[in-house]
């Protein structure tokens, strides 16, 4: 199966509050994550909401990479999805989760730009609904 | 089910090449988008690729629409995420197949957010890879 690309989503749960409400931070976080996956940042967009939370996107070479947090209940609501074999998605999405602290991952990977003949393009849902503990696995 | 938001993940097929490579139009025709969903716009992202293609992100009060384009194949891999009861990111998926001339369009929701407990948040995949020959119902 040859997708142009992998779509992570994933919600993290249990993350440091302070880690999601540091705007400059989560921004820095996100083009870290990029860099992680082995991609190019092109543009960014972060926005700080009153009284709280964040909302991004990394616009990279090979997609995007977005987040938006609720600090007050440390949750992150997180999208990794790169194009191309030389990027990894699994590694933005490993390194943000330990950045902000989660202690549970919950993940669903699309394949993305799949040829479905004629000129189609599908996606397909690889893996649903995975979770992880991460403070029992650290 | 109550979950803070609702994502499609969108592939559009059988667009309309120059539709696919004119950023600024792009950029507008993202951001009509997410007024047809009911979203406040905050934040814009758009990067015009050589040779061609486009990508880009509308950060909205609610999460965020991205669109990444591949013009030599009439194909846009698109995402439509929204919080809250007052919007509707399917009126922005509709709106964007119609703006792109798409001929098909794959989809698969997801449910953002949903309270898991202790703290902690899942996602559940609502709808999975749903094709819409976009052509034969006009």
């Amino acid at each position: 199966m040859k997708a142009l690309g992998t779509h992570i989503v994933c919600e993290l749960s249990g993350c440091d509050p302070a880690k999601l409400s540091d705007v400059d931070a989560v921004a820095d976080m996100m083009v870290q994550a990029a860099h992680e996956a082995n991609a190019t940042v092109i543009e960014r967009a972060f926005h700080r909401f009153q009284p709280q939370g964040v909302s991004g996107v990394v616009v990279i070479q090979e997609s995007h990479l977005s987040i938006h947090t609720w600090p007050e209940s440390g949750y992150a609501a997180m999208d990794f999805y790169t194009c191309g074999d030389h990027t990894d998605p699994w590694a933005a999405c490993e390194y943000a989760a330990k950045a902000l602290v989660a202690t549970v991952m919950t993940t669903t990977e699309v394949k993305r730009g799949i040829e479905a003949g004629a000129d189609r393009y599908t996606h397909v849902v690889t893996t649903d609904h995975d979770v992880r503990e991460l403070a029992r696995i650290a």
